[in-house]
């Protein structure tokens, strides 16, 4: 057995089912048609920046490598199709099916941007088809909460980020909040399942409940400290921070010295943080204990920490939830899957303008460094060019870059190939630091939270001809 | 056997680690303490309407329940718990836990408002803390979304509203966000998986990348109505939405007639809904298919859905997408979970001014009638004293409303009772007609999306006379 709680007699959290019901609604057609196995290649993109921001940081490979694993239509499944009007012989076929194609992305924690395909599905048209949903969902969330979390780590300059999200999380998205989180940068969660099943470091202190169930302050504060220590982090603001909550703290803080023990930590929660933390800390300085971490919590997120940093708040660690948790205000990704080849045949949606216009055919990404080894430029090209020496803006033909000079490296490696995971995946401390490595590598100018410089991403000019041989007829008429 | 797709080698869905860490780190306390068992009371309720609405529709009460039973430790969970440094002896101790208290919320569905108890939780002081994070991670979501989805369907004025969320949903939220979007009216999901979970209505169109990797469009129109037949809804904007969808799918409309079938619908994707909806209705009819429906989806909100058909726009069926699973703008509801009485003393919070005041004591809210039967406002008072015949508002002494000869009614009930469901809990759709009746019964002020008046909750006077006693020394120092 596998030594957990009961298993849920409901069903599996992946199945085939965990998608759009119009994409088994054109599975059917292909397979009907006998073009299930029809090569098809589908990109996933997003068009804009959450956040107002100069970069996104890609999450979700791993999970989205996992959950094709038990993409699958079990008898169950079936069943469920048949019922839903699905014809029987159809459904049937479903039996054997299994993802074979490829997926090509970058490693999570990577700096991606907008119109850049962030991830290559190759395969039978049929099965690229079906995991739409299901890649969207896995990446455009975590790649979401990944970018916040890098925002709250960098508006913290060094001090602690700790995800506390969860209450506030949208129901079982949490899970995947604190995964993405902590690929984002932050140190710890206070989710303990998600902290298990991604090795991550769980945190947390206490609720004025605990307090107030004690109904003296004090008396809570000893007993919580007898308990836990050296780990004791306690909270003030249940009656008085200053006058109560406080005082009792520095008392609990001078019990644990005398026993060989130190208080961990304090934290605020309500009020006039930045007053707060200031006057919190004079005080346990003056009382002997300048070690004693100050924890801050309350509807935070990147600016408010940057607020408080720059009005000298003395905060050693962020707990930022619901901000981040539910990667407010955007709370979504704009990421969308597009075919971009078909039977070998290269294929765009047509738009108004060149602004929604899709980029055909396969493709491929390359990012150039330039001299110093920071991230200059983004190159979409066709996957059987060398990276180009020159590229045009996607959006405005008359914008050009030279990249010549320049060192280019493949953003896109293979993941999955003919159904199987190339290697085992980063786990989410590697993708964290793979995130950090990234972000140092990106100019400071795309990571202000003002009018962020726009980084640079173009096509290539054969690209960039393909697509307009293919939009020719259109203009015509 | 389940007969279901081969289940996850991972951890279930939920344990006793679906939890903040904290919940924990105060349960170990109490349990050294000895008081476990200390009778506590737990409230929860929210203090903003999201959306600036009028009233918010309460769902996740069955999901709880659901996730009560699986709230176990098991030996991974133990195990794990242990390897964080928990006490061995506590984790151990953890390995009969389930939760053995009561819990009363109004029934899925029901119209609810700020400050008042919306769900009220009673047991032991262990049990009762450490269900906190759960509690608030399916309520706060689950209500924002029937919320959104509400507002929806008011907006389109008998319509149907098609929840199509999946996509940008929150990752795994997804399956809880069509739950509750069909709880606040929506006829249906894109969502197999929720579909099947919850017994919902699914559907489903077709992409673009279906008729891109036909080439040509009438032979993926012809493709798909062949398959499909009387089901069929053709999405016309792939290429020109007037000039090719448009009149391809008459075509196929006509194709269908000559079969004896026909054309359920056309889909709607991009550009001017409005001025394309027009467009569209008055080709078909002209062509004689007054009875093909016109599906609009594209970003929708229950703004532009107003709009949409403010300007006249016959669309027959809205789909709703990010908006709707991800509750925007807010994407959270602000819950919260506060000790009210623990070992038969009743406890606040202490806090800035009333507004943030919790309300002490074992409670229970009755909603009162107008005698026209509409709902007139909602008291809370001590849960052993009898429906208040006036009451005060709860951060204004002053004002004070009469509610003698109004019809008082209890809003909360008992759901869980020591640690067992009292009843079958109400599926979706007996959840989805409670709010359709319940937002019967609500004022058209309350209803309103600019300015809604706000829906009048008091407390009884023995209540604002605890809450008083229990400030009195504070007001003192």
């Amino acid at each position: 057995m596998t030594g957990s709680a009961p298993a849920s007699k409901t069903p599996p959290l992946f199945s085939g089912l965990y998608t759009d019901r119009y994409e088994l609604s054109m599975a059917w057609v292909y397979w009907r048609e006998g073009r299930a196995d029809t090569p098809a290649v589908f990109d996933y993109f997003f068009r804009t920046l959450p956040f107002h921001g100069g970069y996104a940081v890609f999450a979700g490979a791993a999970t989205l490598v996992e959950a094709l694993e038990q993409f699958r239509f079990g008898e169950g499944e079936r069943e469920f199709l048949r019922r839903e009007g699905f014809d029987p012989e159809f459904v049937e076929a479903l039996r054997e099916f299994r993802f074979r194609g490829s997926i090509w992305m970058p490693p999570e924690g990577e700096v991606v941007f907008p119109l850049e395909p962030v991830a290559r599905v190759e395969g039978g048209l049929l099965e690229t088809q079906l995991i739409e949903t299901l890649l969207l969902n896995v990446l455009n969330f975590q790649t979401l909460i990944a970018t916040k979390a890098a925002r709250c780590v960098e508006a913290a300059r060094g001090r602690i980020v700790s995800e506390f999200g969860l209450r506030r999380a949208q129901g079982l998205a949490g899970r995947w909040a604190s995964r993405a989180a902590a690929i984002g940068g932050c140190a710890s969660t206070s989710n303990l399942d998600a902290a298990r099943r991604y090795g991550l470091r769980s945190a947390g202190t206490m609720a004025h409940a605990f307090v107030q169930s004690h109904g003296d302050e004090l008396a809570a504060f000893r007993a919580y400290a007898e308990v836990h220590g050296s780990n004791t982090v306690l909270l003030l603001d249940t009656y008085d921070t200053l006058r109560s909550g406080l005082p009792n703290a520095i008392t609990v803080a001078r019990e644990l010295a005398a026993r060989g023990q130190r208080l961990a930590g304090v934290r605020i929660d309500s009020g006039d943080l930045a007053y707060q933390a200031r006057a919190v800390r004079q005080a346990l300085d003056a009382a002997g204990f300048p070690d004693v971490k100050i924890v801050a919590s309350n509807q935070l997120d990147e600016f408010l920490i940057r607020s408080l940093l720059e009005q000298g708040a003395p905060i050693d660690v962020f707990g930022v939830g619901t901000a981040l948790a539910a990667g407010l205000p955007e709370a979504a990704l704009d990421g969308v899957y597009k075919l971009a080849e078909c039977d070998g045949r290269p294929c765009l949606k047509r738009a108004d303008g060149l602004a929604k216009q899709t980029l055909p055919g396969r493709k491929a990404v390359s990012r150039y460094r330039d001299a110093d080894g920071r991230f200059a430029a983004d190159a979409i090209h066709l996957a059987d060019e060398p990276p180009p020496d020159r590229m045009i803006h996607p959006h405005d033909p008359m914008r050009r870059l030279k990249l010549e000079g320049w060192q280019a490296e493949p953003l896109l490696r293979p993941v999955v190939e003919n159904g199987r995971p190339v290697a085992a995946l980063p786990d989410v401390s590697a993708a964290a630091a793979h995130a950090r490595e990234r972000l140092a590598a990106l100019p400071a100018e795309h990571h202000r939270f003002e009018n962020p410089h726009v980084y640079k991403v173009g096509i290539s000019p054969r690209l960039a001809a393909l697509r307009e041989e293919l939009m020719r007829p259109w203009l015509e008429t």
